[in-house]
């Protein structure tokens, strides 16, 4: 296996730097300028084979569900993402492999204007953890603790996607070959909301992205703003790719409800800035969908044919820990 | 095994928080807030069982060795330590395990005013993954691209303690039942130089901390700083266990030029700073020993007996990777 400097170098070296990288990697540490009057946003994701995903998995996707998971953290705290350390264990050094991982990780860091500034490669079985930084202005963050009652629950993109797809994978449904592309996609390729992000420090008084199920991490929200809510399971947005494969309602409801994966954000707006941000995502052309409102009574209820669906019986079990 | 979330709200949360940490764990990512005027000095470090450290390590032992090798970093840096984020892969919940581990943890954590901001705790062989934040007023960082022809090479401590206690360790020799704490202790505990880095800042022209090996280690320094070095084998600081318990020379020399893992300092001093530097060294009682000169013609050279040392020859495999 070569050493640990040479797969830094020869791999993950970015090959342009921003202006903020005062020294990258090669030294003990990276030297780092944060803008003033801006505040850091810091946060650690890891994947681990076999428990985040499946053995099989590509390089390129395995790179690309890694970043884009911590960049989704970046885009639920309304941060501008900026630069990331990358611990990485690996069984052996099979160059192929790191070809693929460090092109993939590459291109969706570019994307994001986003750059490599710490590395460390470990033998052991494959791991990647990611500790990401973004910027927001002070004060401007996008926490889970301010939820008002009367305030609009909002998610983005459609739910469901990434659970119905790990179904499939796990042999557990069939689903038609058209859509498999899709929803492989929208397992292994989640799009990090950076840009809804941005925009939603204007408007959101909450967020979070929805990373273990609607109902787990709106619960996030409720638990931490001490308050409830109330989501209307019909209002819920699927695509057509799932509406169109999956028709047992025993399955629907807990792919949607507590299926996570799909890292949209659910983020609450209160009511008086409701308009101005529907105008907004219109003209801007992002899908966000209002699927309940924030209420007093502790807990989140979702109601469906005007019922209560009751959450412990669906036993939805996710492949991740 | 108990989730995630559990894990870290049970064992990790600090008690205390640090004014700069605007929001600590429980959301998305933490928000924290550089001082005006400072520059954000980022690392990343993981230590694998079986790979950084004998399986059989204390769970006290690992902790304080993943955050020394980080904490080390800094001193290195010059950077005063603020906060870090915590990537554990853990094969099981052992609570007893835990529990050790992280009052361990925080206790290294406190002494150096450092706050954990982040944790992501997965499954899987146990693995341990910081980055760890300091800070340096703009401009006044140490790194390893400055050393200049003239300047004196110094290293803090002394050097082998760690790489003969893995010797004894592996079963490759005996030492005196008396050093036997000492020798592990600077193994499994190493001293991160933070003092003696915030004190650098003012005269060091360059610096790195030892972990690979001091001829490795000061080869950065001289590959970067495009200079070249010479030190003398005679200087190179020793503890008195060491010189105790090692007297065959066909040990020392591998062990004192390459064993790392000691985790001591390795700068560069101006000859016009010297005197100062000295004298403040001594005021504030901290070890550091004179072991040579940065010279012109490339590579690092060190005499030993008046003759140099064949490097080559040596064949020192270190335990880590």
């Amino acid at each position: 296996m070569p050493s640990e400097f040479d797969i830094i170098r020869q791999y993950f070296i970015p090959t342009e730097s921003r202006a903020d990288v005062i020294l990258g990697i090669g030294d003990d540490a990276a030297i780092l300028s944060v803008p003033e009057q801006h505040e850091l946003v810091q946060s650690v994701d890891t994947l681990v084979a076999g428990v985040h995903f499946p053995l099989e998995t590509s390089p390129q996707d395995i790179a690309y569900k890694a970043l884009a998971v911590n960049l989704s953290d970046m885009a639920a705290m309304g941060a501008e993402p900026a630069w990331f350390t990358l611990a990485i264990s690996l069984p052996d050094a099979d160059e192929t492999w790191l070809k693929a991982f460090s092109e993939s990780l590459s291109k969706l860091a570019q994307e994001f204007n986003l750059q490599l500034v710490g590395g460390d490669t470990t033998n052991g079985p494959l791991t990647i953890s990611i500790t990401i930084n973004g910027f927001v202005v002070s004060g401007k963050s996008l926490t889970r603790h301010n939820a008002k009652v009367g305030d609009k629950i909002y998610v983005s993109g459609t739910l469901g996607d990434a659970a119905l797809a790990l179904m499939e994978y796990q042999g557990q449904c069939l689903v038609q070959k058209e859509s498999l592309v899709y929803l492989r996609e929208r397992l292994n390729r989640p799009t990090a909301r950076i840009e809804l992000g941005l925009l939603l420090r204007e408007y959101a008084s909450s967020c979070i992205d929805v990373s273990d199920g609607l109902l787990a991490d709106l619960g996030h929200i409720t638990e931490r703003s001490r308050v409830g809510a109330r989501i209307n399971f019909e209002e819920i947005p699927r695509s057509e790719e799932f509406n169109l494969n999956l028709t047992d309602d025993a399955l629907i409801t807990p792919l949607i409800l507590s299926g996570g994966d799909d890292y949209e954000l659910c983020f609450t707006i209160p009511l008086d800035k409701q308009n101005e941000f529907e105008t907004i995502i219109k003209e801007k052309n992002i899908l966000v969908t209002c699927i309940g409102e924030i209420e007093e009574a502790a807990g989140v209820r979702c109601i469906k044919n005007n019922q209560v669906v009751d959450v412990k019986e669906m036993g939805y079990q996710h492949f991740t820990d």
